[in-house]
């Protein structure tokens, strides 16, 4: 197996795009392929300031690393949920990146620890207010993201999603035909004049393997254990089922996620009028000022239950 | 396990519908599931003269049945699509219950055999062509089963899809996010107002399995075996995948079909504007006078391709 573009020894071949690389034009591959995405969507300019959310696995390691050989001004967050060596683990990759590959391009590590500032771990929490500890996550994840962010003024907020977490995604959204949802699945989410960052996805165009292989190929340390807490999770499943079908017909995720794409921006409204649309339904929550569509936002309402739940 | 309905000893488990149902309880379930469907998707009046379309297996030869246990009008109609011993085997199976069960309801088998018509069987025809054999095999039966159905003066022709068949499609439509077929999805399709007789798919509300229960419940005898041309297609891809999201979620498949009519329903043009539609597009064909959005049907054109590449 020889590399498409250089003809020398590949080491990885890439069956949906009827393609191998060698190390150097692999890292070349997964470059343009973020270059194209950042551009092509939009998402942020050379002076913006992105904070990537990171969680210590390969993708957002992954994604931190790619930004910053491409000069871009990336700071990472890390939110430590309190899984016991999973958290653990996982923090200490992210920091050891931070110190080796961040600190030398002038980028810096912040850290929210939830059982400092939520007073408990994330699955002593979910029991509190009896809800599933992974939508849990994701509403403290989703809330302590955005307001660093705002606060502290970054332009965007980039997350690690890859093309397999956006066509599992999607899948579960058709599946189950969760219009909200489906409006929502775009790489490029704009900031809301009330006061949500802009949100952005800059691996969408990646296939979970290629992240793997090219943390490997450049030495990312990552945590390669999945979380503990999202065994038997649907995503999961849809990956599975993803991959069933992308080794019968290589290229299935890419025209599956790229299709939907295709297809809502045809129908999709401009950002100018999305932003608009957000300004008429959110406004700041009571208690803590961020943006919601009710009186008061999730996370606090989530806070409350947990305090009253908590034994005294 | 006891049926819902009647507390007796229950025969099969539907978990989707989270019941259990014994032979007579179930029986009637099936009869309802298809009524309902008649009624709901204004399929046929008791008056109408039904054709449906058979092949010896399951699914169809349970529709014959279920719908003339109604007290419909139907006949039906088998193609012998020449493929050895799987065709002479599924043309007995049609025979043996259009004498049982049809003959003693005055319903009547109609036969088309494609080595008598089309002058070879599908196999030889899909090499003269150089096309996949499904595909052939999909032109000839679409074209012979209409054309029977408008020249015979029926009112409407049935098939035999049942919801695994369906979500299945609409699973592949959606991966590759195939506007124009979704667009056909629909359990009843109208006349066109140029030739194309009615079609409608009564054993939509019915899974594959539910039907195979039926079919043994009730003694159908029908031919076990897949098409031997069927192997390795991406239907069965599809679901096979559908399956194993069906056994983690009882009811997927069924929320994903329905769920996308219910979608479909809001932005769906009613049966008059979609005949008009067709009518603005559809001409008879040159050569036989079925209706074509090209000056020769696709039919005529394969039979001219395989005619002209048979040996002299």
């Amino acid at each position: 197996m020889h590399c498409r573009k250089c003809r020398e020894k590949a080491v990885i071949g890439l069956p949906r795009h009827n393609a191998a690389f060698c190390k150097p034009c692999f890292n070349e591959f997964v470059h343009d392929q973020v270059a194209r995405a950042i551009k092509s969507e939009r998402m942020f300019a050379p002076q913006d300031r992105i904070l990537v959310a990171v969680s210590g696995g390969k993708d957002s390691l992954a994604l931190w690393d790619i930004l910053l050989k491409l000069g871009y001004r990336a700071d990472a967050l890390y939110v430590d949920l309190g899984i016991g060596t999973y958290s653990t683990k996982s923090r200490e990759k992210a920091e050891r990146f931070a110190e080796t590959v961040g600190k030398p391009c002038g980028a810096t590590l912040l850290i929210h620890t939830v059982q400092e500032e939520e007073g408990a771990g994330i699955r002593e929490l979910a029991d509190l207010i009896h809800r599933p500890t992974c939508s849990t996550c994701g509403t403290i994840k989703r809330y302590q993201f955005n307001r660093v962010a705002v606060e502290r003024d970054y332009d965007v907020m980039a997350t690690g999603h890859n093309l397999d977490d956006e066509a599992a995604r999607l899948l579960g959204n058709v599946l189950h035909w969760q219009e909200e949802y489906l409006d929502k699945q775009a790489p490029t989410l704009p900031a809301s004049l009330e006061g949500f960052a802009k949100k952005v996805k800059p691996l969408y165009r990646l296939a979970e393997r290629e992240l793997a292989a090219y943390a490997v190929l450049n030495r990312i340390d990552y945590i390669v254990e999945e979380c503990p807490m999202a065994k038997g999770s649907k995503m999961l499943l849809y990956k599975e089922v993803l991959n069933r079908l992308e080794t019968e017909s290589p290229g299935t995720k890419q025209a599956f996620y790229w299709g939907f794409l295709e297809r809502q921006t045809k129908a999709r409204p401009a950002p100018a009028s999305m932003a608009e649309k957000d300004q008429a339904v959110l406004h700041p929550c009571m208690t803590c000022g961020q943006p919601t569509t009710a009186d008061i936002c999730s996370y606090c309402k989530m806070m409350a239950r947990a305090k009253a739940g908590a034994p005294h």
